[in-house]
């Protein structure tokens, strides 16, 4: 059968990737994915065949993909963080039922929610929701329903993709939303550029947080209930009792 | 500075483990763990120090790392998966206050959130919640009304520490909770032993986890009203508008 990788590249620096992950990328005839994160590979995989396709051309990238292994290469399709989170994985499969001759295989990776965590410090040590901000493909209603359920259940949140050109208000509205049953000195904390050259973090309250500009390359971490700062880092103990 | 690793060594299989973290093993004189997580890195690193405490000995265990540090030693602390879900370096940054002079590098891991879901296909392509079922350190009613805020938002759900002798109905009383709000076909999954020896999953309806018998290493997967059973793997779509 033909051998499919999907393949999670975590954050960005080639040192966050699994073992398997280069592995899966050694073993691969052709590398296929969207030009920054093909770019962030290329040094460390010399002599593949690398092939991109820009951004929300997914369909595309993942036929093409299907096409190359339906060749008798070897084919990895990657993608930044996790394939799994917010990634490529699910749409693979969604096609794959057209290629019965080929045998997907998820290599999962650091997503950004842990990336980002560790350089915060510990916000995401007891239970949390991932929350995207992004309304291309999810009703802006359904988004909102998600943001005051997690604040109403005192569950740590980690937004992706909070904030664009079209949607630079987004992270406000979703600040407001949480102040409806938050502290507005709950503490957050922002991460940017993770793992790569840049990479910059923050710890403030909610309410600071709500006056923050945010690009798409952040991820932000809004804490519950009992996340503290401790001497600038973002932690969240590990439970409600003390034991 | 003094510098203490956290790492996260991912699943379990040494190539699950990101580079970066087996840098941080090899680069360190002392490896420090729950025992059982030390003995699948041990044949790894060969010529280390291996100190191990057994479970619930947390505290006694980050005070140990810290001690080692002080001594001028390089040292990890390694936890399965990732070391900031569920994991040890919440603890470790509230220890660490008494000792100024060691300084904390978190290494990010692969959790079993991802790290499971790469083995059912894609059940995590959308916002998800992950609950830990054990009322440990947290009271039930925290964690039933978790339950039912992440199920009537329509999150997929992942739960951690699903079972264990003293708790073997939560699972049950879980999935009861979930039916208020989601119906009794949505799509679930249960992945044991990921990435080790005996790894294996199952993809079925929540009417049917409700009466599954689940151990502590398994992590269980619920769907959102989206998800689908594509030939006998769990995934969810990227979204609610077809694009």
């Amino acid at each position: 059968m033909n051998k499919l990788y999907v393949v999670g590249i975590g954050p960005g620096a080639y040192e966050k990737m699994t073992i398997e992950a280069a592995n899966a990328l050694k073993n691969s005839d052709v590398i296929i994915g969207y030009t920054v994160y093909v770019d962030l590979v290329k040094e460390h995989f010399s002599g593949k065949e690398f092939l991109t396709t820009p951004m929300k051309k997914e369909v595309d990238r993942c036929v093409m993909a299907f096409e190359e292994a339906m060749k008798g290469k070897t084919v990895s399709m990657i993608c930044s963080g996790d394939a799994g989170v917010y990634g490529m994985s699910g749409l693979m499969y969604e096609i794959g039922v057209k290629y019965p001759e080929v045998e997907l295989e998820i290599i999962p990776g650091v997503t950004a929610a842990t990336g980002g965590a560790a350089v915060l410090g510990a916000p995401l040590i007891h239970d949390f929701c991932l929350i995207s901000l992004s309304d291309l493909l999810t009703p802006w209603e359904k988004i909102e329903a998600r943001l005051l359920n997690a604040a109403k259940a005192d569950f740590v949140i980690c937004l992706y993709n909070p904030s664009s050109k079209k949607r630079h208000d987004y992270l406000q509205k979703a600040c407001d939303l949480m102040m409806q049953h938050q502290s507005p000195e709950t503490v957050c904390g922002i991460v940017g550029n993770i793992g790569r050259d840049g990479e910059h973090m923050q710890v403030m309250t909610l309410k600071e947080l709500r006056d923050t500009k945010v690009d798409m390359f952040t991820t932000v971490f809004i804490g519950n209930s009992q996340t503290m700062n401790i001497q600038g880092k973002m932690v969240t103990p590990r439970g409600y009792k003390n034991v």
